[in-house]
């Protein structure tokens, strides 16, 4: 076993187009030098652990598997002053602690106006009437005759980041990005269900309605639900989770969060918006002058670093570093997102990995071998349309400190010496 | 609201090309005729129900969340006279229960041989030896330091649909099929750790160790290993499970399951197979002449209808009826699938939908007008290289009925009048 001291490759970030093809092995010889000197004296390889002395839990030990005790830590967690009830309240996404661009569905974020409906399947049902040919109702027995779609797509509340508004404040992504998830939906199109009904020649808005105790309801225009709407009954292949509307929940890829009407009972088909409480004293934008910003629907190109972030520090002293996180815009993919580290003096492209999908998380990496000196971590996402994810400050020039939604301007991570990353805001 | 009698279309199998155009609407209104019937006297519409009425849980019930009380069916079942323990034994997915082409962590099926290890992430330790220019040993940390990719590949255990050789035997896909699951995996190429570590002139194998009790290993060709292999620590975005291999798992694109090592601890280059129990007494194809294929990794395009099926029957009289299921190949994609209802006279193109991956589950669908007469249903994959999918005879003529491994024959299923679905073969 070789004991050479092995030299740190310092040009990784301007190799990024052969990244892949050479610059990986010289990129981890940091990594390699400890790993060679591990070898010989690491009681965890040197002693036998129990896991390889005895037989562990049969395949009748958990017909409906869970994560390990190891992993407990990896939770949806809430903000307890951010609201007066847990009713009617938000948890958040663990960002920090995922990868990929599938959320798993026990820790996909919760929004409720009245709590979780515990709705019984067999009683479910669907309604659509208003200016409609014919009045339907459909069971969940109805539904599952139509033919079905599925699209991974990220749904994220329009509140998302709103506390950031008046400067740096909540020390995570968990708590600053994450009222976002994305998972496979499978569902049957709108389309066809409001086409089964037959739309009346003055149809233009449908009012989606939840069958839980708030009956949150919205106004959607006709040709967002002719477009891409499913009437959704699974995620990540499984039933939807009974938080996440369960048995049946509306899809409204690439737009608010609040308008995926959950626990869906009925679809009023009409001529004009209805002017709903969500869509009217919440779910506005209150701009410098007074006025409001109403049907502000569709999620503007985003991104957030996950890693290093707050709750996820760097832990080593320098060397080779993985900086990862996503992206996503609710009008199309995100073909390329960039990354500095040096509070936007210097700008280098990240890395792009795995399915680039219409309206869902992209998940991008920038791998770079930290001199163990302070960072300014930022990155900034360009989608399919070229609209450019704007500063933070843009973005109060534009619109004023008064909303809570809508705040997509860059994220800013300080990473100290020691490793430990704070939120911060760069002018 | 019209209470007009609807016309039924009979002709969607003929209408496949504009399907998705105009006759859905068309195909629903069988469907939509009770739909509108119900809409006046159903109690669970006239009657507002208790989750309408109260408030339901808040956001701190259950930070990491489960399925529906009312999806308690949705589970791993095992077969319990198939082996001799539980901890050398098998689960089977629910297919019949799911949609879409991401299986859920809760629900991938389980093969062990020794139990599931309770790996300590602190303790884990994955180590490089034998024709190396360094030994190396890696921890967790160090693993995170090397560039990432994302997957979704599916795994299928090489016994998946072994009980079938001999005639129809298990009644249900979770039993006949349910050996397979597919979800995004995020990991470390394994060609980067062994660059690290530095490959001799003469390596030509390797060799994944696993950290379990059973010591699993088996040779994996080096051209593999640097082509598409991962230790990957993450399944659809969270840590695996430990029942998949926490805190890391060898992932073997589009070869047989059992090569995938769990709790892998060590990787061992060499210059010829080590002619491992697994590869020799076990996972090996017994034929007619009392020769056995071997190295057989590849896993042949196969599918599956997954409902209806024995599991899943037809709940109505006749109608409007959506087929479902699933197709995938170790070489590659499937952009094509056939149907056929009678057994195999009339072939229908099946309605491919979500994305096409390589080495991943497709779903497809086939929508038609069940006449309330009795089905043999059928499916056919055709892979990206032109490779169809068998007959159980035409396998059986070419390989015997000795093996229990590598059967893709297709999969037969009689719909009786009543609905119920049996497992059958035809000739």
């Amino acid at each position: 076993m070789s004991r050479k001291k092995q030299t740190i490759n310092t040009d990784i970030t301007s190799s990024r187009r052969d990244f892949l093809k050479s610059s990986i092995a010289a990129g981890g010889a940091l990594v390699a030098g400890s790993a060679a000197a591990r070898a010989e004296s690491d009681p965890a390889i040197t002693q036998v652990q129990d896991w390889a002395r005895y037989l562990g839990d049969g395949v009748d030990a958990a017909p409906y598997g869970k994560p390990s005790e190891y992993e407990k830590h990896v939770i949806r967690r809430s903000v307890p002053w951010l609201t007066a009830s847990t009713e009617s309240s938000i948890n958040f996404t663990p960002l920090h602690e995922l990868d990929g661009i599938i959320t798993p569905n026990g820790v996909c974020f919760e929004r409720h106006h009245g709590g979780v409906a515990e709705v019984e399947p067999d009683k479910y049902r669907l309604m659509i009437n208003g200016l409609v040919e014919k009045q339907l109702v459909f069971t969940m027995e109805d539904l599952m005759r139509f033919p079905r779609k599925n699209q991974i797509n990220f749904l994220e509340c329009a509140a998302n980041s709103g506390m950031e508004w008046r400067g740096a404040q909540l020390n995570g992504c968990q708590f600053t990005h994450g009222m976002v998830h994305n998972v496979m939906y499978t569902g049957v199109p709108l389309r066809y269900l409001l086409e089964e009904a037959g739309l009346k020649t003055n149809a233009k808005w449908i009012m989606p309605e939840g069958g839980d105790s708030s009956g949150m309801n919205r106004s959607v225009p006709l040709f967002k639900a002719l477009d891409d709407c499913l009437i959704a009954f699974k995620m990540n292949g499984e039933a939807l989770r009974p938080e996440q509307g369960y048995p049946a929940r509306l899809v409204v890829p690439g737009w608010e969060g609040n308008m995926w009407v959950k626990w869906i009972r009925r679809i009023e088909v009409g001529d004009m918006p209805w002017h709903a409480r969500e869509e009217t004293s919440k779910y506005t934008d209150l701009m410098e002058n007074g006025k409001a910003r109403r049907f502000t629907w569709e999620m503007d190109a985003k991104s957030v670093i996950t890693n290093p972030s707050p709750q996820a520090p760097i832990k080593h002293k320098k060397g080779p570093t993985v900086l990862t996180g996503l992206a996503w815009s609710g009008r199309g993919t995100i073909p390329r997102v960039d990354i500095t580290l040096d509070g936007g003096r210097n700008w280098h492209k990240a890395r792009m990995d795995g399915p680039s999908l219409e309206k869902s998380l992209h998940r991008f990496y920038y791998e770079f071998d930290w001199n163990g000196e302070p960072l300014l971590l930022q990155s900034r996402a360009i989608d399919s349309t070229g609209y450019i994810q704007p500063t933070k400050d843009e973005l109060r020039a534009a619109r004023g400190v008064n909303s809570i939604y809508h705040n997509n301007g860059i994220q800013t991570w300080h990473v100290k010496k020691t490793g430990e990353v704070e939120n911060v805001e760069v002018s």
